[in-house]
């Protein structure tokens, strides 16, 4: 007979960044789907949780079509076996060197241009191997946008206004540059666009969203998702009781959640899951202090070392204050996913 | 003939945390001065660097007598010859195995305790090899406060003000302990109330400051230091030209910077040294929004891909943000160090 390990999540040490795993493959799923249906290549963006494994699920394990933010993700991923990447960042005038490199190691490695300069650095750094930065030097690929005005919104019909007004403005510029002879892709993003995509984005080449594979508070009050949804949180612990200030002291402070946030949410830096009456009014580094919205607290339902969870409110910004996630199904802990860090 | 390698700050890719050898050791070496001439015991805080280099710095090469604020932190400094640890922190029920391990294996191993409940955890693990928790199990060894309400002063004589009342607070109490048979240590903390000591904290036991090591721009408000002592900043680069908006991009955004310090500071989220006329205004993960605080901005000043140097607001919540830290001494750079994270 072998003895099964059962290690739940109240075993860990906090506070702790822990991610459902099942949560997480339904959001990438769904996605997936979505695209699918809608008919639109989608470019999953790897900023928010910067790890392999999430990369895989978000990818349906091709390991190709993929958005980075820093070239510390790409040299992650290109070196374990991803391809076709996006690097959605402005071509960085110190960073030229490496991105020749990728570009030289991968099938295919994309970069971002804005400004004439950029093209100049470019022209400096022919390269090898027969390759080109293609047409006397650079090749256009598309176009691509953000769309990060949907985050003003709230509820489906926004953002669904927001996503046609962008869809609408990127496909009149392709336009423009087909009849100057220039044909192109085109690519918009955000999470909450994706998440309640119009039929016009059909006519896109590519979306590239990527909070949605945890989504957060933020999303949630946004309309992109239900809280139910959210595929992350941050366990803590009670350490201490202030009744003189009628307030817990919890073991996470903005070294744990972030800054993010401040004075968005009713409930301050954080959702406190099953708590609607708890605030996390303010932090200092591994210090935060819960006060009741209303009413005096009930210390005998907060014992010190009881556990809290957070939902954060902005997921990519808790995430990266994390060096492990702790991954879980159904309160399980089934292993730890190690994010890259630094750019 | 030797070749010398003199690798200037301009070579590193941004962003990138850099750190000024020869201001930390000015400022380390001046909180060990003022606290030999005041007559105290000096207790580093570790939280704001959490490297092994710079803990030697300001331990003047000892390797202990410091203060930490993780078991993360603890444990990283015990595997590499420190001790006399004190964990400035309510012990945490979730890590009593940890700290009965950590008192195992060093001479001194200081934990807080601040309710009857965590000596009752201290009892259920008593420790081996014939040690104890000392009296009953447990040792009052002192009384420990951090005087951070000095962070909302503005000048010396606020700041002394503040000093002196926790001062004359703490050693009432420690008299009323003596009064009934308990002898113990004192220690109060904070990098205002200790870069600009009252007298009356020579009848301190122990000092136990951190930031000043760095210092940052809050520091620099509050009148611990000038704004010439911050030893780190952060080294970022233009990245793009928006005339529509009158802003500059940076490759800087929360990610490389963090939010702290929102509306604190007339220049936005730090200050842009030498640009006193520029003002950080928002960010987003990788990117932060630069435009003038009046007038147009002269946008030849500004190449893309040129340098420009962020002092942070509050340097312990920007250092987290960095898993390297690029020394320098003079503009040279001359190593790196790298800060353990997690809890």
């Amino acid at each position: 007979l072998a003895s099964i390990r059962w290690i739940p999540l109240s075993s860990l040490c906090t506070p702790a960044f822990v991610v459902d795993v099942d949560k997480v493959k339904r959001n990438a799923q769904r996605m997936i789907e979505r695209c699918q249906k809608l008919g639109v290549q989608l470019r999953p963006h790897m900023k928010t949780h910067k790890t392999l494994e999430c990369a895989d699920i978000m990818t349906g394990g091709s390991r190709r079509c993929i958005v980075v933010s820093t070239l510390a993700e790409a040299c992650f991923y290109a070196d374990r076996g991803y391809d076709d990447i996006l690097y959605a960042y402005s071509l960085p005038f110190d960073k030229v060197e490496q991105c020749a490199a990728l570009s030289e190691k991968l099938e295919l490695f994309q970069i971002l241009l804005d400004h004439p300069d950029a093209l100049e650095q470019l022209r400096k750094r022919p390269l090898r191997d027969g390759r080109q930065w293609h047409t006397e030097g650079v090749e256009l690929r598309g176009v691509y946008a953000h769309c990060g005005n949907t985050y003003y919104c709230t509820g489906v019909e926004q953002i669904q206004a927001v996503a046609q007004e962008t869809t609408k403005l990127i496909l009149q510029f392709v336009e423009k540059l087909k009849a100057v002879g220039i044909t192109c892709k085109s690519s918009i993003g955000s999470t909450p666009s994706c998440s309640h995509p119009v039929k016009d984005m059909a006519q896109l080449s590519e979306v590239h969203p990527g909070n949605y594979v945890f989504y957060d508070a933020q999303q949630s009050m946004i309309g992109s998702c239900c809280l139910e949804d959210v595929a992350v949180r941050v366990l803590t612990r009670v350490i201490g009781h202030c009744p003189h200030r009628n307030q817990l002291l919890i073991d996470c402070g903005w070294a744990g959640i972030s800054l993010d946030g401040a004075g968005k949410l009713p409930t301050g830096y954080a959702v406190i899951e099953g708590h609607p009456n708890l605030k996390l009014l303010s932090m200092t580094q591994e210090h935060g202090r819960v006060e009741p919205i209303s009413g005096e607290l009930d210390y005998s339902k907060y014992p010190l070392g009881s556990l809290l969870t957070l939902i954060p409110y902005h997921s990519c910004a808790t995430a990266v204050m994390h060096p492990v996630y702790h991954v879980h199904s159904e309160g399980r802990l089934v292993g730890k996913w190690t994010p890259t860090r630094g750019w």
